[in-house]
């Protein structure tokens, strides 16, 4: 067999044997497949699609191409979520404590901000000292001792996955669901989480525009992971606009420490209890009520904060830092409406805002400056009047093309817009 | 504009401008775009289709993409001639010095074989001490000089076709109509001759099997010829069985040096004279009737052979060698009739037999053995008697699956099979 002859299959539309897909992704992970051969492959997956069957066999292969830390035999469920990439979307660093707090132990390996999406790994490094590239057997300790970590896969956990992504980011191949769905799961099934929950964005910040792909992205990955044996859950939910109140990094773990303060409540902070309810749900079998009551009750407590105090320690930060507010940069540029009505924000402008002054990264592998961000002052369907502040935007450096971004995120309307809504669908779980 | 919104384009079927398919195959050329990029909008393309105005301009752009030799000023047209690439045809190195001893000047730029087909750089190299990589002044030199020289191209004529094709070749992108026609093309274009005769295979042993695809090839590359400013000729011919007698070097040139010296008759030496006939028709605009009078005279009278003798001697070779019989490899193997019956002979498996032999190559950069060979003992239509000798396979080293390869070309049948015409349709051409 040769790679040449998976690509020609794919491009005739013949559907791939098992043998097929596997021989392609071990040349893929070994290296034998050119750049060129996976850039051909992608496109004609792209254009010519993939069956279900296909796509499962894809992730599986991806999923077993490289080292996978085996599932500890400590009791007590592993849980792990992933956000297809939103804009002030922080619902990892909520969600994790929360869960651990509840004594769900948490697993989460997170990735890095990219374009005008922000990452949980460069949130977690607001926090000064801590590391994100924990070894298995480091994360699994922590796992278990702690009760969460948040971590960087190490390059050899999904190395066909890697190489694919690659490629795809620079031949226009990224929107396609078969390899979308087998990306994000690959990474999944090499985890050890019982619970996967998938946060998957609709609207004009994400991949998927309209709900029903997002939806039809959702039960492709759904039905994947039940294969594999794991426990699935998924959310179809909007990023037309924020979801928070806040974008960059040291910003958005501002909010996140408010809310796990109980000192705010919003978009961002009910998602993440919504979340945390339908794992504990699966989870332990509870009822709906009962676990958003526990959820909501970690929180108010105190406990979710003081749990994410003890992470942040785990990987090396300071534990009182979870108590402090962290910085912003030295310059503001206040967004200011141009006249009264009510307010439209588009979470893909300000996502773009902020990474144009340094808070995100145009290409894999840029510095990104922490300090950066943009805090919204009036959020989506909000009235304001002519001249009244509708965002601040926090700069170090250069505000270059940043200002004008911003403003072109909102729009004034004489008519409040129908908002869509936050959670378009929830599928899967074995118990809801 | 990024190379990667050219390949964004083109997937999303968008027709691409100008201006994107002069920035691309520029990236291609200067390197700034990676073999990922080529891949993938290669694979685009081939999934896609281009209108007949993209591919003008994506030929236009390559022919473009390197160093040109201005059409030299001295009197006289210059003909090129270009086949897709056959089994036991070499037509160029009869038409070549036919069409020289007719007074038309040949600036022939060839390729080497691959695969099953054979390639006139190689053949031409059979002769002892022959230089297949003219510079473009010692090209044009000879032209003016000897009246003919058939040459490889220098790597900075047309580096975006060069890289290209590396990629399609590999990635199953090369059977594109699009492609193919850029590809061949540009390669003429970048020439200076003034008569450009293509000659399209279809059938089993040719890219196109279909002669209705073969003929849309043909009108599609004599439409960007004719665009371009060239008087362009194509042929659409029978690949389904070998064109002539001989597979290997050195055995085509002896057949070649045969057919020169008049003691050999078959479809070789009848297409090759076609060729010449419809070069000279065009370049003079005499009757078809006298064409073929003319081109057969220089043959008959040993012209044609001198001044092959010419050619070979200006490239490095010794003239005296077109008068001799070169050596065929010392071991041989002959496939013999199983059965009484009509013979049907594949182009395709004996092509692959005379690779498997050492005669062709796997992948480009592969030596070559010159004395292997198969020589037919009989033709397509002919009947065998069970036992009779059907080819000799001439090998140095291992016969491996030569002999296995060379028995599946042959069937034997109780009735004569209806052979498809040898020249399926003629396309182009002002003066006819």
């Amino acid at each position: 067999m040769r790679v040449y002859d998976v690509i020609e299959a794919k491009k005739n539309r013949r559907a791939l044997t098992e043998s097929e897909i596997r021989f392609f992704v071990q040349s893929v992970a070994d290296g034998s497949a050119t750049d060129s051969q996976i850039a051909a492959f992608c496109m004609a997956t792209l254009l010519n699609g993939m069956t279900d069957e296909e796509t499962f066999l894809l992730t599986d292969a991806m999923a077993k191409s490289g080292e996978r830390a085996p599932r500890p035999v400590s009791a007590g469920v592993f849980a792990d979520k992933h956000s297809t990439g939103g804009v002030s979307d922080s619902t990892t660093l909520i969600l994790v404590p929360v869960l651990a707090a509840l004594g769900i132990k948490c697993a989460k390996y997170s990735g890095r901000g990219l374009a005008h999406t922000g990452g949980t790994l460069d949130k977690l490094e607001s926090f000064a000292g801590v590391r994100v590239d924990l070894s298995p057997e480091a994360f699994e300790r922590q796992v278990n001792e702690v009760g969460a970590a948040v971590s960087g896969q190490t390059v050899s956990t999904v190395p066909a996955d890697k190489r694919m992504y690659a490629v795809r980011d620079v031949t226009a191949t990224v929107d396609s669901i078969p390899l979308i769905a087998s990306s994000v799961m690959s990474k999944k099934l090499a985890s050890f989480a019982d619970i996967i929950l998938l946060d998957v964005k609709y609207g004009d910040g994400a991949f998927m525009r309209a709900p029903k792909d997002a939806e039809k992205l959702a039960r492709l990955m759904v039905s994947i992971g039940e294969r594999a044996g794991r426990r699935m859950l998924a959310a179809v939910t909007c990023m037309d606009s924020p979801l928070g109140d806040n974008i960059g990094c040291n910003a958005e773990v501002n909010e996140v420490l408010q809310i796990l303060r109980g000192e705010k409540e919003n978009g961002l902070s009910r998602l993440s209890l919504f979340h945390a309810a339908k794992i504990l749900q699966e989870a332990e079998g509870v009822s709906e009520r009962e676990a958003e009551a526990r959820a909501y009750e970690v929180l108010r407590s105190g406990a979710a904060l003081k749990k994410l105090s003890e992470i942040v320690a785990a990987q090396g930060g300071c534990a009182g830092d979870v108590y402090k507010t962290l910085p912003l940069a030295k310059n503001v540029y206040e967004v200011r409406a141009p006249e009264s009505g009510y307010v439209q924000v588009s979470a893909l402008a300000l996502g773009r805002a902020c990474a144009e002054i340094g808070g995100g990264r145009a290409k894999e592998g840029d510095e990104i400056d922490h300090a950066a961000g943009i805090i919204l002052k009036k959020r989506q369907g909000e009235r304001a009047e002519k001249g009244e502040p509708l965002a601040e935007i926090y700069y170090n450096g250069a505000l270059k093309e940043g200002g004008a971004l911003a403003e072109s995120a909102f729009r004034i309307g004489d008519k409040k817009i129908q908002e869509r809504p936050l959670v378009y669908t929830f599928v899967g779980g074995k118990r809801s």
